[in-house]
């Protein structure tokens, strides 16, 4: 039987998603490990994105195939079980023979979280990249605007495999949310590095180095050279991966 | 000269706020430490409220000695690039040469997080306590009315010296916030555990376990033997600390 599953994790100790090197801790080899527990056979787990190491989800989505005769809210509590806590299913259910959660995905949200204000807040230090100067909303949101649609986002990261980087973003919007600026991101997929890249070239507006023109012309470059500092890792959240139906 | 601070941390990965074996990582001994470097000269810290190992704060009030000419904004600044991420201080200024963070606190305010979902979620684990059953907030806000006013409290804890268990509760309140519930408590002094132990009982409440009058005359019988389980450490924050003027 094939299972698509959505999983929320904190990024915080992990170097990533994909299962690499066997000294490292990942997502996919802690979501194998329990697998192998709960199944009694070596299962191998696909994932819709390959988060970078630090970067957490809500609704990261993974396929995998397992025998299993007691339902699918019997086996969300059993993996739920044999998982850290730091890594949770959030739902399981029976899926098609050929679900593909990379190749099938229509689309991904990310949001990446930003606490402006001059002194750092250690309770959101895990979750937050910590800007001491004031980040102006406006020229982000402006320059963010113009990512909207089916454009070469070279400048902005590599592809994972192939050399197309043309990508198609449908919503690029700032939010303010007490001290903290949200950027969320809605896009058919993404560049390796891309949404933290893009949020480090928008700071750079925000804190007035950049004009938002500046960002526009660095951006139609296609020049992966032309971006600003990616920003750090534990501010981004993968939201949401969405499929046909 | 003599200082106040407001100090904000994450106490995951403390012994507490109070210095205690030399082996042990506490708040009060980060803060001495960082002072000691920016000061030369060992300063002994004064804190308002002793939190147990694992509970936060965001308004915790301390006081030091000190010998600084470079004004307080500096002096900020200063500590803080001395102190570890988890760990900062809000705000800093001269005060009089008397002032005693805990004998002369009025007034402390304390919130706790119950995540109240069936499944559990890795983004807020250290900070909220995991409570798969749904609790009802009408019983457990009818419960936690009685606690207000002048009371014994000797059911939820012990005094950290002497044996006066009278405290003075001005306000308690739960409120709902998405799929989390919050406690806020206002008093003017607490006992040992005292937060925790009130919202571990008043759990019960919310589970339909023990009716809301049970939970009175546990409160009136003031024996610790009649309190439920204390809730976990990591739900609780000390919110802030007021004083006179």
């Amino acid at each position: 039987m094939r299972y698509r599953a959505t999983v929320a994790y904190d990024g915080t100790l992990y170097h990533g998603f994909q299962r690499q090197v066997a000294s490292q801790t990942t997502i996919q080899g802690e979501l194998e490990r329990a697998l192998l527990e709960v199944g009694g056979v070596a299962v191998a787990v696909t994932g819709a994105g390959r988060t970078d190491r630090g970067v957490h989800a809500r609704g990261q989505v993974i396929s995998f195939e397992l025998q299993w005769r007691h339902g699918s809210t019997t086996l969300k509590r059993a993996i739920n079980a044999n998982l850290p806590l730091d890594i949770v299913l959030v739902d399981v259910a029976e899926t098609d023979a050929d679900f593909h959660p990379r190749y099938d995905a229509r689309q991904r949200v990310y949001e990446y979280y930003i606490y402006n204000q001059p002194t750092r807040d250690p309770l959101v230090r895990l979750y937050s990249w910590h800007v001491r100067e004031r980040l102006q909303l406006l020229p982000m949101q402006e320059a963010a605007s113009e990512l909207v649609g089916s454009h070469d986002f070279a400048t902005f990261g590599q592809p994972p495999q192939g050399d197309n980087t043309i990508r198609q973003v449908y919503g690029a919007e700032w939010r303010r949310q007490d001290d903290t600026l949200v950027f969320r991101i809605e896009g058919n997929a993404f560049l390796y590095r891309m949404v933290r890249s893009i949020v480090g070239t928008l700071t750079q507006v925000g804190a007035g180095n950049w004009s938002a023109a500046e960002f526009v012309e660095a951006f139609r470059a296609a020049d992966r050279s032309r971006a600003a500092a990616s920003a750090p890792p534990q501010g981004l959240f993968l939201v949401s991966v969405s499929y046909e139906n």
